[in-house]
């Protein structure tokens, strides 16, 4: 069983390399981590357990198949942390029906059913997460995946000292894409769930990161921010 | 000599398929369209002539590389029109010193060296702009480019009829690569330099096309806003 915190869509993905792709997001609900700006605790804390629902890999393509009309797209697994769950049998099951499937993972925890997948994108956190970074973990995550798996690595920047990280981390990993991402300090929170996000504020910092990074000649780094974010602010469910 | 509105950079690109990644923007003068909305007018109106400039493709490398520091990087030639200038000599100079270069063209006009590109984003304009549309053309360009250069058609949407005209063109080009992006209507001018994009209308219309798009269930369409307006609104040089 597939511990499940919502399913919805169809939509666009917001972020990464695939941003403005039309997809249905699948997410899961458990995290083996709890970054300080965390955007989806409903989906990481354990007081939300009764929120989420275990469901099998047909009940889950049943409605992922409703929500999209039977019309195969990509389906993006989303967390707290996906690659928790065991999601070989909903890969197999999708791409029998003509989906791809895209995961979004902090690189923490790596599966066999990596190599099934269509996209990984790699997330691993930045120090502003309060969270650890394991580089062998990462490697052990990038060669999990098949010679089909289309793999990227997506880093979100809070600060300067993030900066930094992400510098460090290109230079380890120069042959994986890679895309920046300005944090949303902002994100709206089980206590505050009608906390709008500084759209304002989202801004300045993705000029700050296009110009950090032009200052440091640094030009295969892709740079974006989370669209729906500005399209549609913190709302849930898009 | 290649006539040239202006040079800048780096910053992002913040169209298509390439939207977030660093660039320096070529824009050329001159345009054989005068599209109803057109947001470069001061590099279409002939009334402008004075403030181009006639450059040679080595003048031109130079400010290149003078912006990015000599560090190469992705090259978007832009107008305009660009297709209106001899820019063969400036594709073979720029990638001999490992400069990429994109072009964004409406597909009015072709030419030999779109086959030396290595991105070539091909933008018919919609039943909007006022401008008319040759698919027959439109196939030649595709024709044209090289075993190695990525294509794909960005297509504004500035209502429905520009919606249905879109469905029909993606039909007509199955294989290519799409992307749909909202009309920015309230583009500055040479009258109204000053003239502020209407952010919330912008958001609304690129809401609209992700449902719109989904209803249909039309899966293989990026939807794409235009993100340097997200972020800096109407302003010139980034």
């Amino acid at each position: 069983m597939i511990l499940i915190s919502e399913i919805f869509g169809p939509t666009v993905q917001g972020e990464g390399a695939l941003i403005g792709v039309p997809t249905v997001f699948v997410r899961t609900g458990g995290c083996d981590f709890r970054c300080n700006w965390c955007d989806t605790l409903y989906a990481v804390e354990p007081s939300f357990k009764q929120q989420w629902q275990a469901m099998t890999a047909s009940q889950i393509m049943a409605q992922v198949q409703e929500l999209s009309g039977g019309m195969p797209l990509l389906v993006t697994l989303s967390g707290g942390n996906p690659a928790l769950q065991p999601l070989g049998e909903l890969l197999q099951l999708g791409q029998q029906q003509g989906y791809r499937f895209a995961i979004e993972t902090q690189g923490s925890k790596l599966q066999p059913w990596f190599a099934q997948l269509d996209y990984l994108t790699l997330s691993p956190k930045p120090p502003s997460s309060g969270m650890p970074f394991d580089p062998a973990r990462l490697q052990a995550c990038l060669q999990a995946a098949g010679e089909q798996t289309e793999v990227q690595l997506k880093l979100v920047i809070a600060d300067e000292t993030d900066y930094q990280w992400a510098r460090e981390v290109a230079q380890k990993f120069p042959e994986v894409p890679l895309s920046l991402q300005p944090c949303n300090l902002q994100a709206a929170t089980p206590d505050q769930p009608e906390q709008e996000a500084d759209l304002t504020q989202l801004n300045a910092q993705y000029r700050w990161l296009v110009e950090r990074a032009g200052s440091d000649r640094w030009f295969d780094a892709r740079i974006l921010p989370q669209l729906h974010v500005l399209v549609w602010n913190n709302e849930r469910g898009v």
